[in-house]
């Protein structure tokens, strides 16, 4: 089963008018796809979708920070945050704030369920001050360049063993 | 016409399950008010209420980022955020948040109003995510420690010229 072909993309969801959720299934087992979200070394492999991403801080325990910046196209795109709760294996919740978009931050959880044949389930939440944060959210171009994230996150599974 | 003897506590609103409204009238003109909110060295000596306060970081911009530490009884308290508008002598905008709540920032504001006699209105207002995180602050010490602030805001804006 080759997951580079088969993967489906994102189900990209709106539980209310303040969050958006997506679910996406990796052909991998659970603890592989949690390394791969919580190693530094292993995210700058797949969350900049091919661009190179530099992970400027990367403090993974409750409270502490993260910054990454992507560069793409000439431009430099810096994402922030903090962590607010890690449930190893589990669960992920944190700010996550663009730095084109200062002071509005949103909270970003990332969920990962067990599928018993191999696979893991990732079903990930971000939360919203206002409905207009979230809309500017969903006309983005988020969900294209989340989906690229997925692929490339694909890739990464299939090499790591 | 002594400051210090005739301040009112600030008024404490919740305007909606998500907000809370605070107003307090300083006896000094705006333009005053406004450098002592917006002077690190002004801010280390009222935000703290008397207490020890380290200015970490200050990049008063859109976008820069503030971190303050409050020495309090032998235990140290670190408050950040990141500076989402700034409306020289009318309005700043940011992100708040407490270190003991990693991960749960609130929108803070100030407006400042001249009332044309020497002195002036600030109007703040916090916006949380959830009405929860709104009725954590609420029940916390923020009201008593915000009129102390106040008060030290009133001493100092006293002797400034």
């Amino acid at each position: 089963m080759n997951a580079t072909k088969t993967a489906a993309p994102a189900k990209v969801t709106t539980p209310t008018d303040r969050t958006i959720q997506i679910e996406r299934i990796f052909n991998a087992p659970r603890e592989r796809v949690w390394r791969a979200y919580t190693d530094p070394k292993l995210l700058a492999q797949w969350w900049g979708r091919g661009n190179q991403l530099d992970v400027e801080r990367y403090e993974f325990e409750r409270g502490g920070h993260w910054r990454f910046v992507e560069h793409s196209g000439g431009e430099t795109h810096g994402f922030e945050g903090r962590f607010r709760e890690i449930t190893p294996m589990e669960r992920i919740a944190m700010t996550f704030e663009w730095d084109g978009m200062p002071g509005y931050p949103a909270v970003s959880t990332a969920s990962f369920e067990d599928l018993g044949d191999g696979r893991t389930k990732m079903i990930s939440t971000m939360q919203f001050y206002t409905p207009e944060e979230r809309d500017g959210m969903l006309k983005s171009e988020m969900e294209g360049g989340m989906n690229q994230s997925y692929v490339a996150l694909d890739l990464l599974l299939a090499k790591m063993s």
